[in-house]
């Protein structure tokens, strides 16, 4: 199979950030990415957009014309949705472009501008992932949530520490890392008597609204990190259409898919960032990509395991939690931390001799999953 | 170079479809685009939606797991949007899925349900293809399109007469196309009387808003036609960023790469789907796309050239004009037009000899432009 390599990648700050345009944040992303990168944007071949949102919050569709013809470029560009997989699915397709054979360099960005609009229109926004039927009965994310761990619960008991922990160590990591939303440490005690969301969900179990863009240089020309391999599966948008609520069906097949493709064991992987939209959902992944038995993950942060200097590294940069969820730029920003953790420059954070890492993108509850494993070529 | 295959394909009737929705329009493509194709939904391997509108719309996103779960698959998912462009842009990224090697079968399908939200919804929606700049300016896609027939006008003189011909010529194309929004031929004076939109542009100078679906099912097994070259090109969102209002770059440069990567010339080509959505725009195509010299694409629907048994038939659905322009399915329903009159299925429309197709879609004002080249394979 032909061989895809990482030239560059680049992260706006994730925050609030008043100052800064949907199209502040998307061309600081690309141009950032190219100087990192050191490519000019004539080399440039392709343009790929992940965004969920632009539409609804910003009134802004079109985003690969949008970026590319802001960069000065007219090649071939194209905007990328799955929900808030979006970045994920931009970044797999920018990885087929290249198989393709089509293109040998592509600029891969992801980006959302939430603060814009009031909370309630982001709100039914994110609804847009699911379909009708679950917003009908007035669902928002954080019940659908609550939900699977709820069932989670009482499959296998969970309690309001465990869930707690991973609050705690991803905003630990937030603190380490100057691009998050959220640069505090909290306590266990700070997350367990926050404000209760949706039982048993509290406000430091869900991840926050957050602006933010991040890219990546994508090239057949070699480079110090690879993609050794991409999956993606899907499932019914809504918990209706599923037989179990605890896990996810398609972060099983994405991972499944990934591993295959990368021809290496899960036991080769150094770290990983999750999608941890909610404490709940980190849980889930730690069992669902099969790095923890099922009704094992639950302990993984209140033992310290999954912190960057544990067993297994888990969401060094703050994971959506603590670094923010800028919907689009996830999956993007998730690349970004480990192509920079391989490349040791991730700081205080560093995660040692880091040469696989595994970065994991869900869109709405689990109608999409898709993982990305990238290693280092020296 | 690998070959890629249309096995199959399939458009609901377009119109203003009051009793079927988003998910019926969406569903019903992909169904019969398998079903004429005799493939099972277990051989799709990835799903391709083309929409520009849905979360402003119908408040839908997530439109590919969308897809492929109702049709009780679990493979990779995605929604691709490039304005009016998405459905030529979904075609494009499945073609280049299959050309990767990742895939051997995939599903495209364009859908948009452009009825189900009131007028200035779905106008401002529309503005979402170019940036905030010209739509705070007062302008729509009318007033962009006059600007443009204007700058064409006082280059090379346009009158009413020639632009109501390209009308007059799809209205009767659309009268023999039975799933075609409007089915009624009209009169030149008709068309020359009817209300003033935007100087020069009257009623039946533009398209309507017209819901629908349309789905292909491409594969690099083989069948009767073949995709035999794609081109995309980008320009800026505005015209205030061309220095030419009465031509597209965007249009010339994807046709120039398509041509290429056909290896053919532009004579073999026998008839062209190209994208009308204004009778202005059909004129600039013919000349962007290198069948007329400048300033002689105005005269051509009034000698009858451009009728389905002229000397090059364009729009022999009816193009966005009659057939109608559901925004995201255009691009996959002019390759079933073409696909139909290569098989010899296109009924009293049917182009004779036809072995050579072009269809060209036009996102925005010419911020995104995508042409593919059909041919029979035997």
């Amino acid at each position: 199979m032909k061989r895809v390599f990482v030239r560059g990648v680049y992260q706006t700050a994730f925050g609030e950030l008043w100052d800064q345009s949907f199209g502040d944040l998307l061309v600081e992303a690309g141009q950032g990415a190219l100087k990192e990168a050191r490519v000019e944007p004539e080399e440039i071949e392709a343009v790929y957009v992940g965004s969920m949102l632009a539409e609804r919050v910003v009134e802004q569709g079109h985003l690969g014309a949008f970026l590319s013809s802001q960069l000065g470029m007219n090649c071939p560009a194209v905007r990328i949705e799955a929900a808030c997989a979006s970045g994920g699915l931009a970044v797999r397709e920018g990885f087929l472009g290249l198989l393709s054979g089509e293109y040998q360099t592509v600029l891969v960005a992801g980006v959302e501008k939430m603060t814009d609009a009031c909370s309630p229109e982001v709100t039914s926004g994110l609804m847009g992932a699911t379909n009708g039927e679950e917003g009908a009965h007035g669902f928002t994310f954080p019940a659908i949530y609550a939900l699977m761990a709820k069932a989670y619960q009482d499959e296998y008991g969970l309690s309001e520490r465990e869930l707690a922990a991973v609050a705690v160590k991803n905003h630990y990591h937030g603190s380490l890392n100057e691009k998050a939303h959220y640069q505090k440490a909290i306590s266990l005690k700070e997350a367990m008597t926050s404000e209760m969301i949706c039982e048993p969900l509290r406000l430091f179990d869900c991840s926050g609204i957050t602006d933010g863009a991040a890219a990546v240089i994508l090239s057949r020309k070699k480079g110090s990190v690879e993609i050794l391999g991409s999956g993606v599966a899907t499932d019914s948008l809504t918990l209706s259409g599923r037989k179990k609520f605890f896990s996810l069906a398609a972060t099983q097949g994405a991972m499944a898919k990934a591993l295959k493709m990368a021809e290496i064991r899960r036991e080769a992987i150094d770290l990983a960032e999750v999608h941890d939209c909610f404490t709940i959902a980190e849980i889930m992944a730690l069992e669902d990509l099969g790095f923890y038995e099922r009704g094992k993950g639950k302990r993984v942060a209140l033992r310290g395991e999954s912190y960057f200097n544990g067993k297994l590294p888990v969401n060094p940069s703050g994971g959506l939690k603590a670094c923010g969820h800028p919907v689009g730029a996830t999956g993007v920003k998730q690349i970004v931390e480990v192509v920079n953790q391989l490349q040791g420059k991730a700081g205080k954070r560093q995660v040692k001799k880091a040469r696989v890492g595994l970065c994991h993108n869900v869109g709405g509850s689990g109608g999409t999953a898709v993982v990305h494993l990238l290693g280092k070529t020296n």
